[in-house]
């Protein structure tokens, strides 16, 4: 028995302004094509399916495709939950409506009692979907009499509701969307919590079979070797730039879990950092095979160079960010302001010297100086 | 055979900035209780389920429990169109996972061609939905021969090509949400076409067993006794105040379409317009049953009143808009502008009588009188 553990679509995220749809829809094809060549018996997706709560209608006509490939022509069931960027409600619209045709979107707690159960060579296993809820929203469903303080609390209680529902001649999945305490964050995930704790303990999910889960986005297992993130569908920040993306192909036999094998997956632009000298960096992408990939690029230079964007992107078309650490000494703790390394003149030198190829007279560079002098001495005043 | 038509749901419609979700739900629920008390074979909404393409999230919920009730409970089919309120992607995201359960959402060209057919006890009934889009996309999407420049070259080539399909032994319905040439407007549907032609003859649609049209708020039929309006779920504006609202219930014998009946339903509060003078609206509104409406008041009287709309909010809580047509002699064909009935100092008295339970002494009203004069010199300067 086989499944697929994916997370973190994130469909219709824009970065830097850049839509990532193109990417996005690349990726899934590759999940596509794997299934084609791979059969597997369901494919599951921890949550953040979209970026945003209300996603653009073109992140919903790819996801809709997917599904009609998926579901429709693969007749492989789908089996999700909504994460913290998605909207439950608008998510699980017409669920139940969909569940014979093999989508199962897990949006409400209802749901979450009743698993969806895959029959395979080694008997049935069921999936139970935990929606991602905030923990008042879990307190108020429940009326716990235990209360529900943060969001480990909150997973307390749903993994023992779901426990006392278990079949002893089943398999159980979990599929949940939260953070594993002691977990590796990335830039690109937003905060479960502002202020409470977001953290929850693996030990809740000791007695499942396996647990699929996501909100971070770096591959990782936690606790248990069957605890599992499987990371996001692609590089979300240049923070993941070492990151491998993909998704974990989950093995059962008649004991349970068997093994997680990663599954690369590799979007058409990677999301990388190039660090140099002006110079260097132009030299460097002339011939480098992936220069269309977005880059953040960490200028060493030292000395101010005019346009840096526009000469970075003849040979980096896709240059999102750029940052200048050289031409920095540092913060100034006080002001709290970065300072610059040099000084207004040797800063009008540098451009002068590249707007027209010459240097300075001395004339010119004295008036220069007068200039910047009254123009401090205005500013101080 | 027998089904009900319906249309223009405007699920989560605002009216001056008070929400009329709760009335939907009321209508929703009587519907409900009409297919259980009169079993039918289909539910049509002929578009505009909801007010935006973008629907608040508690109207998707309505929408969701509707759906759960009618198609999961009662089994009863469920065919539906977008309207030009609707986001056709949106709103049809998953269609195909949701067809199995009798929930019918046709929003693209290809599922138009392919009906839903209804095996009944005068054999089978194909239901065509033409899902509401602009002329130019059907242009794009049939790049069609014939020009399409608005909206009748463009349901004459939708209609046409739904007619290709038909089938000698099936009856065939058309679900449209367009404007039929000639119908009646009311004050609450939005324009489908700026500047161009929107209206579209009914003669493409004479082929047809029955029409069932949305769009227009009234109920009414078209150049054929076949071809309807089932009118809004409620009343959307004043000047539908009395307008029948409810669905058609249509029956089919052998030979097809054989009558329309009118099924009222009514929204808890009505909406309706009151004129008279302030003393005799207050009077009425203690003993009126259905002081609740929402309401229009337009005041005839003559003089000014100080907080007119406190004063009939006591006895009509919901008054919604105040018109003074009383207070008005006419507008101002020069100037565009209403000219009040009285002027600056006979205002001043009245609400000095109001404000003071007193007149103005004789003294009184000479300072006013040239602090007016004075105001008005002023701005004519």
């Amino acid at each position: 028995m086989k499944f697929l553990h994916t997370s973190d679509w994130h469909l219709g995220r824009q970065f830097h302004n850049v839509s990532l749809l193109e990417d996005q829809q690349d990726v899934l094809k590759q999940i596509i094509t794997y299934i084609e060549q791979n059969p597997v018996d369901a494919l599951v997706i921890a949550g953040d399916i979209y970026d945003r709560s209300v996603p653009p209608t073109a992140a919903i006509e790819l996801m809709n495709d997917f599904v009609e490939r998926v579901c429709g022509e693969l007749a492989l069931p789908i089996i999700l939950i909504p994460g913290n960027h998605d909207g439950a409600q608008r998510l699980g619209f017409a669920a139940s409506q969909m569940k014979g045709s093999g989508l199962h979107i897990v949006a409400n707690f209802e749901d979450m009692l009743d698993p969806v159960v895959i029959s395979s060579d080694i008997g049935e296993v069921a999936f139970y979907g935990m929606p991602y809820h905030d923990p008042e929203l879990v307190r108020h469903a429940f009326q716990s009499d235990q209360p529900i303080k943060d969001h480990d609390d909150a997973h307390k209680l749903l993994a023992e509701k779901i426990c006392a529902q278990f079949k002893p001649d089943q398999k159980h999945v979990l599929v949940s969307h939260c953070f594993v305490d002691g977990a590796m964050e990335s830039d690109s995930e937003r905060p479960l919590s502002i202020g409470g704790s977001d953290r929850v303990s693996h030990q809740h999910f000791v007695p499942f079979d396996y647990v699929a889960l996501g909100h971070l986005h770096q591959p990782q297992k936690k606790g248990e070797d069957y605890i599992r993130y499987s990371g996001s569908l692609m590089k979300y920040s240049f923070s993941e730039q070492h990151q491998a993306k993909g998704m974990t192909l989950v093995e059962f036999n008649q004991d349970g879990f068997l093994s997680a094998t990663h599954i690369p997956l590799t979007a058409p632009h990677q999301m990388r950092i190039i660090e140099g000298e002006m110079d260097a960096i132009l030299q460097q992408g002339k011939t480098d095979p992936n220069n269309h990939d977005y880059i953040l690029v960490r200028l060493q230079d030292k000395h101010a160079i005019l346009d840096p964007m526009e000469k970075l992107r003849k040979v980096y078309p896709n240059v999102l960010h750029l940052e200048k650490p050289g031409m920095l000494i540092g913060v100034d703790q006080q002001l709290g302001k970065a300072r610059l390394a040099r000084g207004e003149l040797d800063m009008f030198k540098d451009f002068f010297l590249e707007a027209k190829h010459d240097a300075l007279s001395e004339a010119q560079e004295q008036a220069v100086s007068q200039i910047i002098e009254q123009l401090t001495r205005q500013k101080d005043a």
